[in-house]
């Protein structure tokens, strides 16, 4: 972990680069999994399911009797955080239901914005090591919430065909209507497209490895929209010297251990509390039992010693994090401050660790800088919101000129004649 | 314009095909352009500046002298409708700010949702012989009541190197910081990266020719946010026999003449009406200036013949169309059976050019079907919503343990960890 004290602001963006991304040109073979996926359906899918997760499926769909058995597979306590967890983060996402706004714009021009449930949506979960259940939350809680009418989940199955039974579990709990045995490139293809088993949505959601990324980005060009662009998870902290280094050094590591080109930042205006974190983060990182990705990780992490806390939420504003904690006495006068972040942690018990199970927000959220211009997942992330207007006769009397000169002026004869004629049956009625 | 009389439902999507884009590829040459806007700045954009709009560029920002001229070169009529149309869009793009959302999820766990406006953002504003200044108005209206830092436009000069007075006296109206004289791919590599003239944003807005579209696309997967995937215009309307004639047909023109590829599509119960819209389609149409191109337009047109309203609402909700005109006595309360639809325009005198100018509602809306996902531009689109948590010592008493299970389950030792600090530090004070 480096240390860099007092840089120059002209030194920021070079500093704050981000690990590099692997330039692998992954789209030749994205596109190929695609095309096929879209042209054969089901055939592919067990194909690619074979070649990559090296299981032969006949059944893609998860059965009732599967996610029956996924519950009596689970310890009690397991299952009763993801109970817990799946309250708050319901509690959390309830509250974020916007009412219907109506505004008389105009005397007789009554316009209106409300928010609709997206029809279908597609959640991926990766599969690996780790069975991302909690993420089965994040993603599966709002849409129910918001009230799209089919939510279904793609993720790999195991050798043996079978998904995780927290993953499994937590889809129950969440409201999932429909689960498949699908991972990569290909459960993307399925969703985009639809296939004789997997239905075709209109949004996926969902974190992926790069091949996974890669196939979001590109059904995102013509056929799905998707959640955001998904990169390396990243964590900044911005800490004076009321920081516990235990805590903060804690918090580096939880983001060290995602993977080799996650990011853990610093930034404080104490030496002394810089390079306390150093040596509580080794101390603690001999006991991780991922200690050797860890390790690699945090070999991206730096850390900023600045004049003062104001220049370092100018720094971080610039980094723009997806997560950001503020580990200070004081952290919620802070909070205006921040205006490039995903998701904030305020004060020395709010770990990031809390947000990403149970606090109740989201932890799907903008990576690489893109908080500067995308929001985290939220109720909205599921929802579009459709306008409406209904003018009366003394609407068109209101703003029928104005429009005919707006159109005229934008050579639109047509656009101009509709509110004509309009305007010549309000005049000849009064 | 073909009438269909009560088509199967197997027949709905090939009925309800679009008409094909050109698919000529655009990348090679996409591409090249913004790698060469990237790396040589302003002095690339000048090049194809010349190049394609034909203009030698001395100064790339339009000057506060030239905006102060632009008012004087138009009549105060449209002076006054620009102002009226801003002050509608403004009141309905107001009524649509957020309220910061507080909830208490669990004892001591603190959430929020606060929405923030991104700092900088781009406008494109396409050239050509119309001057689309109610675009104008319709971007940076809400941009500058979201709060936008920065709001930035550029558009293509003529070959004299001027842009249309209307755009820039809109432009200054709607509180636009500064005005590029720039187009095409060059001017969306330009916000995109940055030049010396040009400052890079963190989104992008606004309509184009298929090369803007695929360099917006381009830019998106890796640089920068953008608004939407754009496609032709499209109006779907559903009347009964309640309906004016002459009216749909108006609105049916007023689409047909954005473009070729615009389409317009009838969907009705009544055949009577069907055949009367047909007819008064084309007396209108040898009335108008864009004849040819509205004729060529019409000719992918459609009007559906169904068995009721109810089964119209399920086609129209399948083809999912950008603009949508109920034609009904009682389009008010059919309301709700709006699934997908970009902008909604209830009863006789609500046409569709009201929305593309002056009552306020956003026009810059999803096609191609993109409305089952995509929201139109509204005030939100210039905003991100960051969520905030704060924990009490309480707070970790809640929800430590279950964040604990999680992190376990999920194999994430140094997850765990961050909270297990923070409950030993509970528990040793309590």
């Amino acid at each position: 972990m480096e240390i860099i004290i007092k840089p120059r602001r002209e030194e920021y963006q070079v500093l704050l680069q981000r690990p590099h991304k692997g330039a692998a040109d992954l789209n030749a073979l994205v596109s190929s999994v695609l095309e096929d996926v879209k042209k054969r359906g089901d055939a592919a899918i067990r194909e690619y399911e074979l070649k990559f997760d090296h299981v032969q499926l006949h059944d893609l769909q998860v059965t009732d009797a599967e996610i029956c058995q996924a519950a009596s597979l689970l310890k009690d306590e397991l299952k009763d955080a993801i109970h817990s967890a799946h309250e708050n983060i319901a509690r959390f996402h309830q509250a974020q239901r916007m009412k219907t706004i109506q505004v008389e714009t105009a005397p007789g021009v009554f316009c209106s914005q409300k928010s609709v449930p997206i029809q279908k949506v597609g959640l991926y979960i990766p599969g690996g090591t780790a069975p991302l259940f909690s993420t089965v939350l994040m993603l599966a809680t709002p849409a129910r919430i918001a009230g799209c009418q089919e939510i279904i989940l793609c993720s790999p199955p195991d050798s043996h065909g079978q998904l995780h039974p927290a993953i499994l579990y937590a889809a129950k709990v969440a409201g999932v209507n429909r689960i498949y045995k699908c991972g990569g490139v290909q459960a993307i293809g399925a969703m985009a497209y639809g296939t004789e088993s997997i239905p075709r949505v209109s949004k996926i959601f969902g974190p992926g490895n790069q091949f996974v990324t890669c196939a979001k980005q590109h059904v995102s060009l013509h056929d799905v929209a998707i959640d955001m662009p998904a990169g390396p998870s990243e964590v900044a902290i911005i800490a004076d010297k009321s920081a516990n280094p235990v805590f903060v050094a804690a918090d580096m590591l939880s983001q060290a251990e995602h993977g080799r080109d996650s990011q853990a930042v610093l930034f404080t205006d104490s030496e002394i509390l810089a390079h306390k974190v150093v040596s509580e983060a080794e101390r603690q990182l001999a006991q991780l039992s991922r200690k050797e990705l860890a390790e690699d990780s945090l070999s991206y992490s730096r850390i900023f010693v600045l004049k003062d806390i104001n220049e370092s939420f100018d720094i971080c504003n610039e980094y723009a994090p997806e997560h950001l904690i503020i580990a200070m006495d004081d952290a919620i006068n802070w909070a205006d401050k921040v205006i490039n972040a995903g998701s904030v942690f305020l004060g020395h018990y709010s770990c990031e660790s809390a947000g990403d199970y149970a606090s109740g927000t989201n932890h799907t959220l903008p990576t690489s800088g893109y908080a500067k211009a995308y929001s985290g997942v939220n109720l909205d992330s599921f929802c579009r919101k459709i306008t409406f207007q209904n003018l009366t006769a003394d609407g068109i009397r209101s703003i029928g000129r104005t429009v005919e000169l707006m159109a005229e002026a934008e050579g639109l004869d047509a656009h101009r004649n509709a509110m004509t004629y309009r305007i010549n049956k309000v005049t000849s009625k009064s």
